[in-house]
């Protein structure tokens, strides 16, 4: 049946100007007749499809959400005593409502701007001092992407920060004790990169030859703690660094790495109040010793001082990252787990040191009081040195101790035939310690048999003494903590975010419920599959979908963020030509506008980067690439392009470069980071497109969560799809399964709800109509800003993609104001800036998307314009640029209230360049940031409050 | 099993001093050793209790949880088409996430203080102006607790401002096709005020007899539209005043009463995005012609202007209200329901006119297709003309149909054995339609088959051209709309509320959690018991807990606010009287000091108000007492007491009172809203009370809502449960059972889990430290402050209760500076203020609560004794008080910023009286506002836009 009308579809809440009247006014302003006849012309013809999107019909969110509920009805709850990396832990229900379900966490961007992102770099910055206090190093980033790529990363870390000349180019040895998934993912790294990696029981000493490092982890994934302080030594003394991963929770108890001479830690924050979430997200943490910091990948937070000597906190040493670093980047790492991180951060701040150690105790007690039972029962442990991990030898009767625990409820892990494992976390209770005492035919538990960690590893030192770690202990002062920590902070649910390739689109809520609901947030990554029905069939519809949208011939989504998902596709073409006796096939083409990322991956992929030159329109200069394809082709393995440019245009001739690529025998690499402009209009994989990359983080609506989680799925044609990742957890690889990317199977499973309701609430044609809008608003803010801002690169008709370039060289060099004064001055206004000086130094590229209404987009116009007018007034001498409103942006509370006021422009412009602004306006917490101070006095943990109080005298000037 | 530790008790994070050197610096302060020594000191040995609570242990955050999730499996979810007053209803997912479930929205209170409410006047003005529109009617209030209530309000407001020498005295009658709750509530209330209502079919032409007004419901109970054009011209004839009880979403395609010539529109806003949540809470409305908005009852929200001339929100006419009026009230209503006024609001912002009538458009149309195919088949229609509901005539199969419903998950109206009845909403789909034919014995439903509104009812007027409703159609937009509007306002999020009487203390996170799951809140109030196992087990259960903490007999949580849980008790003292055959004891004794609100439901109970006055002490004056207990020995009926008393103290003779009172053949009534200071110490039920209401709003968490909802549960001695609240649906009240109070039998089950889970969280031990926790901080705050600002009242060793009240008289008269300039300075530091002018004008009454910690504490102290020296500069003579910060307090980011600059104390005092305010600084978005403009020139809907414009100039200065 039909009814006359209907409610409101989804993506008339999801597209910004769905109104007539305002599609009309962005048209006029463009000069076009209808968004059909504006894209038909800036889209090339050459690569539009020519069959609509052939999705499920869109749904409501009320339909979505009884979906998603009817999904997370086929995954089974269970209490999770797996381990193996990942425990059950009890997020707050205060953190959980204020961060993890608080658009104003979510939806922020990573905090390149510092002067709007000063909350969440102060969670961040508590998260390093958590670490730092816990693994006794002095300094740790602010997260990596999980256990086993960061074990990864120090890997590398250590070869090449290894200068002795006998063991820099030695081997790397694995003790046996890590993690299974740990072990996989560094074998597969180490593949690509041609270093020699060994397995070896560590506890029986080193083995022979020339090391470079060694790993080690505490608790082993059999649960043995050990004193590690021996083999340490031994390294040390024949020239190996050392690595430790280590349990967070255990370090609570037990002495730090840093005390027993590691120099690098490594190891997760999950079990600090982050949902098992199927796998991840989570924070992985790693913290090296002095010296080492500058190496160190990842992002780090510093604290360094505003324009009045206020401390504020910024994202260090930002030069030494792959997207500058590019070719010689060590690290391919972008995209952190800020939101986990964070998450992670507010738990030890809820508990603070006695608080974890309590937990730990616990923790430790239970487990002891189960290893008693099961001793008095006969069963024999692997291991009488333990925290919270019990491996159990029960001779040919693992599998029937783990169907009775799964009887009771209880998922136990099986590890071979006669061992089973069993983690205690800190949501056991006594009553499961009995039932897990019934499953391996021991009676219920006795009382609590006192503690038994060996002495040589009992830590005595003290950790998290910060105030931050000592106040918040009641749950009003941690609301309150985080609310405050928030309003420093610029997110989505403030303003528009018109970051170039960012895409910062809305995040719906129907969109972000279901991520929290327990029938997908605690499940258990290796939870046997009858239990995780509903979220494998979640993920296999999400795959497909994206299939479908990308017209590949398949999709993995496990690479956990884009860096991921480019090395992926990267090692899936090495995969390739390896398996046609190509191996001489390693060098990369990648234009000079790629982003930085791309040239990172292609290094850890293996490969060897040959830059291809931009022609002066901002396309691929084409002799240059014929020049490069003729000169490597025997050696071609690929070309990396980004579809549209990173110049935000769409360029006429890709097939014609895919085909020139093809003919040489390389392979096409797409990057998807702009996928948003193409959604429904034209598919990599069908105009020559091999392999791409996409990340859910931008055109599928996964929030930033300030700088992580991201999602960054592979998707490649019929003859790559044997290379695409494997499963780190498979003792062999699956057939036809390539290297492992991510530690766990579905990499960031707990987020991908987020992209699957994206797409059933859109459907095809709702997804088609997203893309449409998100160029007709940048084609609006190009038109209405070129005047004043010259659009520096545009395509067929003059029109640009889904994203503009405003170029401010000539007024640069015409008044000295810059690109970053015009960010600065922006926030004033109430806006986070677009992207500064990418992929062109001294420009600004705006990216509205979609999602952005008319009105907000105008208040941008009318902030650019106001801006405008402020750069000819130093042009005409009003103000030097050194005493500008520009130069002296943003303007806190503190500056403008200042009675000793002396600039040469009033009050009001600083603080209310525009007069709406008046009732409802945003004062950055501190002003602009001394970002070189900060890289030349590194401080990378929370600073003392008599920083704050000490600068009382200043700030009150 | 024991462990060693163990996490953290949720009653350490819900009390905010349970360090001990917290403790020790706040007893150290108020000269005591411990907090046990204090506290038997504060409280008389005449009332402590010397037994310890009898609950339950207290649950982690963990268990409580999970226990809710067991309650609420063992609700069934279902199709509501039962209809009745309560619709299922789609509540987008932002406004719940970003409203319903975000703490700066439901922590924040009742805005009695315009200046830091700005944010949610707006979406109450809001609502006031859905509703005029809607209605026809030029002025509304902001809610009232439910429909049918909201009918007894509009028949005792017509039974005032009717002044027709024949009609005033008439009676009221009711048009048979009301709800029948309605009817139930309107008979109780008459019952005890003495005035005639009759029930009678009004399509059938008015009754003989003088009419002092009527009810007419469209659409009726019944489904049926009908034109009331008619019956109106005839009411007014005769002098009779009407009320039409309104569905708003029919009135977006029917006739508005207003526009047929109604005086008053009453009805829900539920079904504009609240869920049903059992019964309970939902917004009800009221709206009246022009001349009867002076005497309309509950909060208005109008608008005025600051002190710069910005227009302003405030609530208007405040000295209507009952808590001013006393026994000169003509109505109790207090506590709104603001929540869900704003999230109905909200709903309207979202969809517009044009989203509202194609919402009621598909309604219809489903609606009149069901019909077709229910008529097809043979079925018989009670009413031909309808919007959504049909009342189906079935012979003798009323069972089997419904029973065939159930059994497809659908839920329908029982009406007899003959008829059924079904109502369609925005839920309603094809299928569902379908499964309802077939239930009915017919066919799946047809194609839609056209509207048939009668055509002597369809509305040709506009409504909600208001830009607020007509601009914020994405969910960005509304996103940030609903964050702009909280920003502008204080709650408990970023602020301690120290409001005297009111209780303003942690809404914990896991408290709140449930009350959003679909097992609770998609719940219809007249499901069949079989499906509401789980709320009634968590009702019963929350009974029980608050039977035993206040040592009464019996407990119902009927009353949905405290107005109405004192209405409850004094019926029941009422009924017990009249059981005894004492229609004579109508005398209701209340001391001076008592909140206005007694008075006021004294009055609605048909009783007569006669106040004792108080003594020098602040205590009852016990000659005055003796001498009025004498004078109406006969008739005495009751006294209402609070205790501790308003003034914040225990009285020592509380137990001599109540001997008194009974002696003489009264019965006690002791107010609980300051039950906060007696939980785990003394028991109303035990020292002398026979019956009390609590408010779970203030002693019991549930958060304040910005104004409601509430809960008002009315507890009392055996001799009077036979006179309890009775079930308003039941067509004869059940056996032992009174008058009913809500429209539903549970009143505002919705946020019951919230208190059940505090209860539970706490256990009998953790609520006792909580009340003693309550005294240290209150006492502290008197023994720091009491050098700068007299504490008015103290009783043994000089102790107050769980408040204290600052005498501001003296200095006032010294200076001029007021409370009330006290209470916006205190703006300017970030603080809410404390209860102004109650119960003592020129007094200001702090209530810390257990949940603030010593800095919060500590910060509001140092605000104060910064305002304290202020005061003294007005003094000195360094300004006058005009010209003081004081007066000019609070002061906007406008003012601060503006060159014109030329108070005389310069800026920085004005915006950061003391240093920490600088980085984290809250502007109020309007300066000081004119209450009395405001009230002069009543404007109670959205200002148009040029109303701020027009401002620009003054507010630029």
């Amino acid at each position: 049946m039909t009814v006359q009308s209907t409610p409101t579809a989804f993506a008339d809440r999801h597209i910004g100007a769905r109104r007539q009247a305002d599609v009309d006014t962005m048209l006029k302003a463009i000069g076009y007749d209808s968004v059909d006849g504006l894209v038909d012309v800036a889209v090339p013809d050459s690569i539009r499809q020519d069959t609509a999107l052939k999705l499920q019909d869109a749904l409501t969110e009320v339909q979505v959400l009884a979906e998603l509920r009817k999904l997370a009805a086929k995954n089974k709850t269970a209490v999770q005593m797996i381990g193996q990396g990942y425990y059950d832990t009890v997020t707050p229900p205060v953190i959980r409502r204020n961060i993890l379900e608080a658009p104003a966490w979510y939806t922020a961007y990573t905090p390149y701007q510092p002067e709007i992102s000063q909350g969440r770099l102060e969670a961040l910055l508590n998260f390093q001092t958590m670490v730092q206090d816990l693994t006794g190093l002095p300094v740790a980033n602010a997260s990596l992407l999980d256990e086993a790529t960061a074990v990864a990363e120090a890997v590398l870390l250590m070869r090449r920060a290894n200068k002795s000349k006998t063991a820099k180019d030695g081997k790397t040895v694995l003790d046996a004790d890590l993690l299974p998934q740990t072990i996989a993912i560094v074998k597969g790294r180490a593949e690509a990169l041609g270093f020699e990696v060994e397995i070896a029981d560590l506890s029986a000493g080193l083995p022979d030859g020339d090391i470079n490092g060694i790993v080690l982890q505490q608790p082993g994934v059999s649960g043995r703690v050990f004193d590690h302080s021996g083999v340490i030594a031994d390294a040390k003394e024949r020239g190996a660094l050392v690595t430790v991963a280590a349990d967070l929770l255990a370090l609570t108890l037990i002495t730090p790495p840093g005390e027993q001479g590691a120099d690098i830690a490594v190891g997760t924050a999950q079990r600090f109040g982050v949902p098992l979430f199927f796998g991840g997200p989570h924070a992985a943490y790693m913290a090296v010793r002095e010296g080492m910091e500058r190496t160190l990948p990842g992002r780090i937070v510093g604290v360094s001082k505003d324009n009045a000597g206020v401390p504020a906190y910024r994202l260090a040493l930002q030069t030494r990252e792959q997207h500058i670093r590019r070719e010689k980047a060590t690290s391919n790492i972008c995209t952190a787990q800020a939101l986990l991180a964070i998450v992670a951060s507010m738990y030890a701040v809820y508990h603070g040191p006695e608080g974890l150690k309590a937990i730990a105790e616990t923790v430790h007690g239970h487990a002891r009081v189960l290893a008693a039972t099961l001793q008095k029962a006969g069963r024999e442990l692997v291991s009488e040195a333990f925290f919270d991990t019990l491996t159990v030898r029960v001779p040919g009767k693992a599998d029937k101790v783990i169907a009775a625990a799964e009887a009771r409820g209880i998922n136990l892990r099986l590890i071979d035939a006669d061992t089973v494992g069993v983690s205690i976390d800190e949501t056991t209770t006594p009553e499961i310690l009995s039932a897990v005492a019934v499953a391996f035919g021991a009676g219920p538990v006795g009382d609590f048999t006192g503690f038994e960690l060996p002495a040589d590893v009992v830590r005595t030192s003290d950790f998290l003494q910060h105030p931050v770690f000592n106040t918040h202990r009641s749950e009003t002062q941690l609301l309150r903590y985080i609310r405050k920590l928030s309003d420093r902070d610029l997110a989505l649910d403030r303003t528009m975010i018109p970051l170039g390739s960012c895409t910062m689109k809305l995040n719906a809520t129907a969109e972000m419920e279901a991520i929290s609901w327990p029938e997908f947030a605690s499940i258990h990554p290796f939870a046997p599959d009858h239990q995780t029905a509903g979220w494998r069939e979640l993920i296999e519809d999400l795959e497909a979908d994206l299939t479908e949208i990308t017209g590949y011939d398949q999709v993995s989504i496990q690479p956990n963020a884009g860096s991921q998902g480019e090395l992926a596709g990267l090692l899936a073409i090495r995969g390739y030509h390896l398996s046609r006796g190509d191996e001489q096939r390693t060098v990369c083409l990648i234009p000079a506008s790629a982003h930085g990322t791309n040239a990172a991956s292609a290094v850890l992929a293996g490969m060897k980067v040959v830059v291809v030159a931009t022609a002066a329109d901002g396309t691929i200069d084409h002799a240059d690439l014929a020049a490069k394809i003729e000169a490597h082709r025997e050696v071609l393995s690929a070309i990396m392009i980004t579809y549209p440019s990173t110049h935000g245009v769409y360029d006429a001739d890709v097939r014609e470069v895919c085909d020139a690529i093809h003919a040489a025998g390389g392979q096409v690499y797409v990057d998807g980071a702009n996928l948003n402009a193409l959604v429904g209009l034209a598919q990599p994989g069908k105009f020559g497109g091999d392999v791409s990359h996409l990340n859910l983080h931008k055109t599928f609506c996964i929030p930033h969560g300030g700088g992580g989680p991201g999602v960054g799925p592979v998707a490649a044609k019929a003859h790559l799809a044997p290379f695409m990742p494997g499963d780190a957890n498979k003792a062999a690889h699956e057939p036809g399964h390539g290297v492992a990317i991510s530690a766990s199977r579905y990499g960031s499973a707990g987020v991908l709800p987020i992209s699957w309701a994206y797409v059933k609430l859109m459907g095809g044609q709702g997804l088609t109509e997203a893309t449409k809008s998100a160029l007709l608003a940048a084609n609006y803010v190009a038109s209405r800003l070129d005047e004043h801002f010259p659009v520096l690169y545009t395509g067929e008709g003059g029109l640009v993609a889904h994203e503009c370039i405003l170029d401010l060289r000539e007024l640069t060099a015409r008044t000295g104001v810059t690109a970053e004064d015009v960010a600065k001055r922006l926030i004033d206004f109430g806006f986070h800036a677009p992207t500064l000086a990418f992929p062109v130094a001294g420009t600004l590229m705006v990216e509205p998307t979609e999602s952005e209404d008319l009105a907000e987009i105008d208040r941008f116009i009318e902030a650019m314009i106001t801006i405008r007018a402020e750069i000819e007034q130093v042009a005409s001498g009003d103000f030097t640029v050194e005493k500008s409103p520009l130069r002296n942006a943003p303007h806190t509370a503190a500056a403008v209230v200042s009675s000793g006021w002396d600039r040469d422009y009033p009050r009001e412009q600083a603080a209310f360049p525009v007069h709406h602004l008046k009732q409802d306006k945003y004062f950055p917490p501190v002003g602009r940031i001394d970002g070189a101070a900060g890289d030349r006095n590194l401080v990378c943990s929370c600073p003392p409050l008599e920083a704050f109080e000490d600068n009382t005298a200043d700030f009150e000037n």
